[in-house]
Order: structure tokens, then C-alpha cells, then sequence
């Protein structure tokens, strides 16, 4: 059940059952030669539906850009800063607590993100506690990265075997022609897998990984692949939204 | 072309041929009895897409929340505070910028977005200039309401005779109902066309309209109105971005 | 009754008659070669007391600078970022709620001051709600543009004969001039009316409009007319006034 | 010569001669039972034009609402938080330096900004150290109390002698009186001079001082006084204004 | 060599040497029954310290009070909320960068503190893009938790043999007690080792977990084997910190 | 009693006994030839540690980073934005406030701290009384520097006789030499005693007094003074504090 396409009446009968939403959480950068700019937002959004399909959650709007500073080097990146994604994070989570929503599962697309929520949810707490102190709802929010759990990991061993590297990888190629088979892009890479490592800032990431990936062989993506790893999130994370909200 | 679904290596090219780029900006908040919460989130983000189709212009990723707090007391109804809806336009164009974007045409799906956009657009001219003095580069901001030219206008008096509305309009409704058939709602409302006026803030709008509508007879919208109404619109919207990007 | 001539116990006073006050708010900007800098706050001001008379309202401190980001290629020109003059619309409106004040009637002087003022308004909502939540007062703040009424329109229509423009009018210069005799400038203008248009940001007005005015023919003005002009609107605005505190 | 009063062309002028600039900064505030709510923002203007008179300086606009929250308790009463009053401080200069000036004078009727003010200008200090690192212009910024000076000091003892006290003084009530005879109270006081002291935040000071004047006996003020004291204070301040604009 | 116990001639010369420095950062909040309200700020210095001896580094001053809202049930608890931490650590490093300083080694004495942390280097590095676009210094900062290296693991386990826990770990109330002396506490603890597990706000914090402590048993804690962690931690920071500043 | 070598339990039982607390705040910057970096951070923690010891009172972390926008040409200094400092010092009582503190002793080590501490003390109240209306906690804080009180000013005079100057002094060296007596540094000095007088911003400052000190002749300091200047302004302070907390 998406929020989006639902009406409030429709929520306001999903609030009689359920105080949990699913939040999808991206970023818009980009994802190397043959990876859409939006791949992060994509993948979240996919999964997020997916899990509010195999669960019955409500599904809330995306976050289509995140906190992409160290891509900005390349056409098309976007960022906020930590701060502004902090805010509408804070703003997100205070409107839907207003109706009575109580548990906040975000599904994150994208690392560089990770801080930011952290820090937001704790922005969240501070701010109900000195608005509504110890009367204030009980309010939980947790994080979820969609590549994090052992059956995508099983999946990406299998299909890459040692090339999924850390940006531009094959696993999140592959959702994205799963979800958007019409934006395939066939282009030749050299080498096949990008080399591996860290990075400081936007600049010294253009300079170690000039076409945008970083250890990956995103050429060996496939829709198929997208299926079955779009699959695997998806009865992965509902098993971890189940739990969340039936915590004591 | 959506940015969501480009390469970097296609935006970097796309820039060699324009500085412009189309920004959809909608809201998250209560459409009555069978309009939408993402109603206005999702008529920006179509006519985006469209105009994008028909001009070639690369199209953003959308703001799918927007400013809203008078439509709090509706459950599902999600809201930024005009200060964060500030700082997040002020980062997506602060972002588009550093890769040499100079046109922004941001298409507004909600009137209430209003007042915070164009305070946005000043914000980013005065910390344009902070930062840059008089080599700022020459960025433009402009805002459309999809709604508001002579087209609509037209298709709505012809489709429903004045029984359009301020809020939870047949327009709008019939647009979604055109994009997204699988979640046309079918819903007995009393009366017809809901009473018409004003409001002061959220408990007043509630109060008054107590199931959502403004002056407006929604159950009159048809899937077949909406894709009239989208042809419409990005006809019109299409040329006056073509005047944008052309203007001196 | 203007707050600044008041004592605290007139004002305890007030209260028990009336929740309602007149905000003035202006700007400080050029507006052409023989209108003041500080025009726009010099308008709202006698306007606002002149109101404030006609109405026995409790008129408050001006606000004299506003957003002027546009106008500040021309020395003398301020401007509050539009972030800093919601903060400050913020504040006023908050501190005046403390003692009982829940109508807040903004009249205004300045154009480019209405996106701010309208999201500051929605910036008081929403701190009132996360505040007080449901038990929030009844706060209102509406805005009127002392230029938008059909009086003024007649006058400035039968006076300036489409000369009026849209920046440095003879209306309000002669309103100043009315105003403050001992400050009128005789400056000879060429051509009589400025050319009309838009502009982008502040570079852009100064390219197109070296003297400062848009379509606008400042050289008509006089202090009868601005005597005129002042009587017109006070009396339209101090029946908008009465209408706005009488509301239910 | 006061800016609100000149064109943009006088400005450009005046900036030849001069990068100097005398801010009034007041506020909005109970000022005990015959002083009123404009006090602060009477007494700093006035003096500002007489200064401005005085020396040939340009005087900016008002700040006319300052930082009263120890005045809160009081109706009329009116108070930017610190940090907006910051804010508008920092736009203020920000503002006026873009045109040229360097030499910020600040006129001060109220104790309770000088911390503000203080502040502001180090955050302005700070900015410009950022944004332009070591060629940032030379702005200096200084803060003069109206009241602290020799001259006003010997006629508040000639006239008050010993109650003067310290908040709704007679002589600030005195030079309010010059200011506008037109609101001149007549309001009996018991006992003719308040309670001496301190206090701590809103609730304390109107407990502590119930009809809000401090060690004063405001009843002594005339507008005689008022004329004496604002001659003194301006030929004072005058001084003061031409030393700190030929600094080194 | 400590920043706070040198000149700035001293400062100086060694920027003429080094463009490192380690900065520690630490957190205000219960460390159980016999664990300091300081300990996470007191292992960060003492550990920083010791780094800055054992590799010459200049060691800057401490960030004491960190992001704690989940301990704020138990008194003395202090937090920042993330969005200060990360103004604060942005001000850090910006002051720092002004004299040349390019690698900000942290060392972190608190988990809640690493989100605030991480997302303040991308604010400074946002920031520094946009004050000064690709001229901007090759800043560079790293997070280093001081627990978070085999020899600390190995030690942990060696004296613990899985009572190390979560909080209020006997390994952190070791090291204090070597750093600390005079403050070393004797409570009496039941059970000795507390329950272990996760939480989600500061009153589920305390639900679970009356005394302050997860998973621990802190009572194990020894001056003895403080000094022996020290000596473990140094070593191995000192030689990450090495890395830090001669990678290309 | 220091909080940070106290345990929660040690807190709460305080509690039962005392709401006030000592704070120190420094700052760190430069001192001059043979002044350290952190003098005015060393000074207020080792007299507000005393000052506990006399009065058995809590002594809160210290704020080891002020507002030293004027020093940040040498080497070394580190500043807080003010607007940053007014958000570390509502934090730090905001979350004290939560349990149950309401007096807050701040000893203060640098003059340039003094306009951000009282605004921030302002900044607190406004948001007591809009969180918690007339019903807020009755907090109260003051700020004391440690070098105001008639035994300092004797001390000095006795010792330095006219050569204590205004930055840089020998008193404040002292101190730093009699806490810190490992790091007594010798350096010869030309001229003995530096010229005097003020300074407008960081370059002005650094123009003016080259090697920082302004006024005074830190060459005479010895540690011998600081533990007469030690004891004489943590006798003074800790009678303040005892009023302090005993004022009805």
C-alpha cells in the first residue's frame, strides 16, 4: 500500500491497524558508465513497494536525493548537505508522527546516507523530548540498508564472484534494468572491473575512479540478475519490518 | 530524458547542448474523498516527464513533499516546513549548478509550494552572490503551476462547468486516475461539489471541509479527462519552457 | 493606536476590546531617480497608520527592511536573506501571541516581500502546532498589498494613464511625497516612463533598467495625488481590516 | 541625511565621501507605566538623526524590535530571539557592504541587545572571513550606548538626582516626550521611585517589579529634559562618530 | 605535543613540519554504576594524548560533550543535538584549515557520537566546494574509534572473556581508572555481568537497563588493566594515524 | 565534585542536595610569545575546579573552544561561530535543565565570550518559555570572569604594576604556569611590555601587535603568582557562587 496512492481515509483506516511505515530513502549521483544517475533512489523505491506488497505496510514517498558530496565531481550528481537532509528527514518523520505513526523503517539505497539518518533519527528524539518530554510518543525509527542482509550476499557471490565492488555494482545495475528495462545502457568498460579502494572527497574520488566505479564489473549486470536480487531483498526486509514493528 | 534514468556520461553530453533543466515539485497531503495523498506529488512529476518528452529537457528528480501544514489534520497528509523546503530547493539548484546548470523550471504541482519556492529562488540568488560577488554565473529560476495556463482552464470549464474547485479538484483527480489507473477510487460523496472558500490553518480547514474538498466535484474525473488534461498541459508548459531557455 | 506610542498598560487594555493588529511591513530599496530608498517602508507605515486610526487597531512596528536580493546592484538597497526574514516574522508574530494576539493583518509595501511573508505565516503554524499541538490559539496572519485594490487601481489609472509601471510607480513616490515633502527630489528623467518587463536577479535589473524603474513614469507624481492616493487606500484597506477581525 | 529618505543616486554619491553609516537599533518594550512600548526605538532614532544631522553622515533604517525576553511578561512587549536578532544584524551590514561601506555605527537604545549586537558582529566578521578570507574588506563595526556618556550622565544627575534608576528611565521618557509630545501619559505612580535591582528572566522581573519600572522615577521626565538630553547625547555621539570613521 | 600547552610560535613551526593533528572527541553521559559521566571524554583525551607523544602529532582540544540523548534518563547525562556536534566539528576544523591544517585525525571515545561525526565531514567538505569550488584545500578527515583495533579485541577478551559488553564496559572504566586514580569507584553490581541487547530511546534505555550498563560487567575494571589498554591503543592509533598523513 | 569523574548515581544523590553547577568556558587561542593556546581554557577549568572543591559544587565540562574570530591570524586559534557557541551553551544547559539543574555558575576564561554567553542565556530562556510557557523551570544563569573581582585586580597590581595589559597578561600566564608548570615556556620579549590599545578585526589585530600580546608584559608571569592569583580568585568566585545559589 502505497502512501502515494492511497487516499486519507484509506490511511486513516491503515492507522486502526498498524502505527509502521516504510520509508524508501535514495540518493541521485552517478553510478559509472552504464549506471543511471538515479540507481540508489530506484533500488530503494522497488524494494521499499516490494516489502509494502509482501507485508501490507504502507509505503511513504521517497527521498529521491541524499547526501552525495564526494560524487559531485561527476554531471548529474546531486546532493543536500548532512544539515538539509537532516531537516527533511526530522520533517518526514514529525508530519507521519502527527498522524499517529510510531515506527519509521527506513530502506536506504545509498551509504553516504548512513550518517545522515543516524544523526536525524537523534535529531528526531532530542526534538520530542524537549517538545513533548517524557510524555512524548514512543517514536522509533531504525535503518535498513537493502544490500546488508546474507541473501543478497549469497546472490552477489554467486552471479559476480569477487567483482561486485563497492560503487556502480553489479547488484544494483541489475535492479535498475529490472525496474527500468527501458533505460538498459550498453557500454563498453576497460577494464572490466574497476580497481578497488578508498577515496577523500569529490575531487580525489574523480581522480582514483575516473569513469565512477570503484571495484565493480557492472557490465556483467543483467535484468535477471534484478530479478531474483530484487526477490531476495524483498523476503529479506519484510522479515526485518515483521520484527520491527511487533517489538515489544 | 529523466536524469533518474541518465548515465553522467549522457548529462555531461546533454550539457554541451543546454544549460536547462525542468524540476518537478509536488506534495504529500489529503486530495478528499478519492483523490490521492500524492495527488499533487504525481501531476508534477507526469507533466515533468511529458514536457521532457516533448522539449528534449533533461527532468530532475521530483520534491515529492512539499509544504502542507494546513492540511495536517487529514491523516497521511505530510508536510516541510518552508524553512527546510527552503534549503532543499536551495541544495538541488545549488547542486545542478556546480556542473553548470543555469536554467531551472521547476513545475509545481501544489499552491501552497508556492510562497517557498520563489523565497527559495532568492535565497539561492542572495547566497549566489555571497559566495560569487558579481562572477556568480547567470542562474534563472522560474516556477510553473501546471494548472495555471489558458489550456486547463479551457478543459476544466468544458469538462466541469464550475464545479472544478480550489482543492481536490476533478483536474487533478482525473490527471492521476490518467497515470495511475490501477489506483482510481470509487467513492459516493455528499454533496457533489463540496462547498467553496477560504480557510485559516489546519484545524479550520478541517472544520469546514471536513472531507477534504474545496468547491470541488471530484467524482466527475475520468482517466480520459486526465490524459486530455496532461496533453494539454505539457503542450502549453512545453513552449513556455522552450521561451525560458531561449530568452536572452 | 500605535504600540510604539502606547504603555504596556494601554495595551493590557486593548486586549479586552480586540485580538487583532496592523503589522506594517516594508523594504529598503531604490526605486528610481526621484524615489526613496525607503519607499516601500515608508508606504506600509502611513498606510498602516492611517488604518490604525480609521480602525482604532493597534498598529505594531514596521518591519523596514525586507527581501530585496533583486535590487541590490543599486547602493542603498538592503536586503533580508528570505530565511532571515522569516525568523524575524516568526518572532514578531510569536511574541505578540504571547499576550493574547491572534490577528495578525500585515500590510505591506513590497512585492518582492510576499513569498517570505506567506511562508513565514506557515513557518508560525507549524512551530504553533509542534508546540501546542491541538490546543495551539487560533493564530491568523493575513497580508495586504496597500496597492491591490480597486480604489487604487481607479486613482492610479485616472491619475498616470498607464504610466503607472512596476517598480518606482508614481503612485508610491507620491505617496512618500505626501508623506515626507521636505524629501521630494526634482530629478529629470528620460525617457518619461521607463521601458516595462521582467528581470532575473539583480545584475540582470540593472542591465535592463539603469535608472531603477519598471515601466514606470515616477516624474507624475505629486504629494496630491499621494494625499489622495493615502485616503483611498486607508479607507479600503480599514474595511478589509474590520472584515478580517470580525471573521469567525 | 537618512537613507530611507534619499535615492539610490544620493547614496552613490554619498559613498564618495564617505564609507560610514549611523544604524539605529531599539526596541519594543514596556517601559513602566508612562513610558512606552517605542522607548528604546524612539530614543536610538531620534539620536541617530541627530548624529546624522550633526556630522553629514547617512542614516540606515530602524531596528526597531531588539532582544526583550526579560521584558515578555509585560503586554506589547516584543523580542527577536538572539540568534534572528543576529541574523538581521549580519544582513543588515551584509547588505550595506556590498555597496561599500566599512564603517558600521551602531546607535544603541537598549541594555538588553548589546550582547546580540556584540555577537552579530563577529558572525558578520566570521562570514566575511569565509567568503573572502584575507581579501575581505576592512568592515568595523561599533556599538555606542546613547546613555553612556559623560554628558548625558552630569544631566541625568542634575535633573534626577538619584533616580534615574535603570529600566524606564526619566530620562529616556524625557526624550521620548521631545520625540513625540503628541503622547505624552499622565499616570500617578506608587511610589514615586521603583524598587532597585536585579532580577532574572520574564516572571522574576515583573514579580519583582510589577508596574515594570526599575530604581526610576520616570515622573520627574519632561520633554524639556528630552530636549537637553538629546542635544548632549548628539553633540556627544557626534564626536564619537567622527573619530571612529577617521581611524586608521 | 598538545595545542593547549603551546604557543602559537610553536604552532607554527610545526605546521611547517606536519599538516596533521588529532583532535579527540568524547561524550558526557552515565557509564553505569562505577563507570565516570566523563569516561567516553577521558579515554578519547588520555588515548589522544598519548597518540600525539607517541607520533609527534599536535593533539587539539577536546570535544567533551558529545551526541547522548539516549542516556538522558540518567542525571548528569549532556548531549548536543546532532545538528550542534556537527556545527561545532565544522567550526573545528574550518578554524583549523585557516592556518593550513589539511588531516583531522578524531579519535572517538562514543558509538552515538559516529553518525554526528561523520556527517559533519561532509558538511565541512559541502561547505568548503562551495565557499571555494576546486580551489578548495585538500581537506581531509578521518573517524577512528579507540576500541575498534585487534589489540584492544584481543586485551578485551583476554581480561573479560566476554563481560565486555556494549556500555559501561569494563575496558573504558579500566582505562579511566588508570587516567584517573583518585576517582576510581567501588560498587557493589547485580548481576555482575548486565543484560545485553539493543534499545531505542533514552526511556526504553533506562527501561532495560536500570543501571546504566549492557551487556558488562565493569566491576571487572582495573587500573592495571587501564594502562595496558592505553599502551594497546596508542600503539595501534599511532600507527593508523601514521598511515593518515602520509597517504598521496 | 567534578561530573566527569562522578558516577550518575553520585549526580543524582547531588541532586537531592543542590541545583547549581560551575561551568567552565574558555577558549583557545593565542597568547602571546610565551602564553599557551589554551590559556583562557586552562584558567577557567582549574578556578571553577577550585571553586567546586570550596563549595562542593558540581563543576560541569568544560567548553575548551570560544568565540575567537579576532585571533584567527596566528597560528593555532581555534573559533566557534557565535551563532555556533549560543547553540553549544543552550545544549549544555538544556540538557542539564532536563535533570533538574536550574542554576548555572558559568566561569568564563575569555572576554571575547562574553556577548555570545549572554545571548545565549537569552536564547535559553526564549526557548523555556516557548517550550514550556509560564510553566517553564525557574533557570537562572550568570556569567563571571575570573580576573573581575577586586583580589585579582589587587593581585595584579601588587605583581605587575601597570604592565597587566589586556591580552596576553601576565596574570593569565601565571595561572597556565601554576597548572601547567611542565609547560613554562621561555622567551625573550621586545619591547618588555607590548603597546596597548584596541584592534578591529583578526588582520587589524595582528598588524597592530605582532606577536600577539596587547598591553602587557607576560614576561614577568610566574608560577608563583598564579597559585596567589589561584586561591585568590577561587576564594572570591566561590563566595559569588555561594549567593549565587542561595538567592531566593
Amino acid at each position: 500500500m502505497q502512501l502515494h496512492l492511497s487516499t486519507w481515509i484509506e490511511v486513516e483506516a491503515y492507522l486502526k491497524t498498524s502505527k509502521g511505515i516504510v520509508m524508501p530513502i535514495g540518493s541521485t549521483e552517478q553510478h559509472g558508465p552504464n549506471g543511471l544517475v538515479g540507481t540508489d533512489a530506484i533500488c530503494a523505491e522497488v524494494i521499499a513497494r516490494g516489502v509494502g506488497e509482501a507485508t501490507g505496510a504502507l509505503v511513504g514517498p521517497n527521498i529521491p536525493v541524499g547526501m552525495a558530496v564526494h560524487h559531485m565531481e561527476f554531471p548529474g550528481s546531486m546532493t543536500l548537505k548532512p544539515s538539509t537532509l537532516i531537516a527533511v528527514i526530522r520533517d518526514y518523520v514529525g508530519s507521519l508522527a502527527e498522524h499517529g505513526f510510531e515506527r519509521f523503517f527506513f530502506i536506504n539505497g545509498h551509504g553516504g546516507n548512513i550518517p545522515s539518518i543516524r544523526a536525524a533519527f537523534y535529531e528526531v528524539y532530542a526534538e520530542q523530548r524537549a517538545l513533548r518530554g517524557r510524555d512524548a510518543p514512543d517514536l522509533r525509527c531504525t535503518l535498513v540498508n537493502w544490500w546488508e542482509n546474507p541473501e543478497i550476499g549469497r546472490l552477489s557471490r554467486e552471479f559476480y564472484q569477487g567483482k561486485e565492488g563497492s560503487h556502480a555494482t553489479p547488484s544494483e545495475v541489475s535492479l535498475t534494468q529490472f525496474a527500468h528495462p527501458e533505460a538498459i545502457k550498453r557500454v563498453a568498460m576497460e577494464p572490466e572491473q574497476a580497481p578497488a579502494g578508498g577515496f577523500h572527497d569529490a575531487r580525489d574520488f574523480r581522480r582514483r575512479y575516473p569513469d565512477g566505479r570503484i571495484g565493480s564489473a557492472p557490465g556483467l549486470a543483467s535484468p535477471e540478475h534484478g530479478q531474483r536480487l530484487f526477490d531476495a531483498a524483498v523476503s529479506a526486509i519484510a522479515t526485518q519490518y515483521r520484527a520491527f514493528v511487533a517489538e515489544a
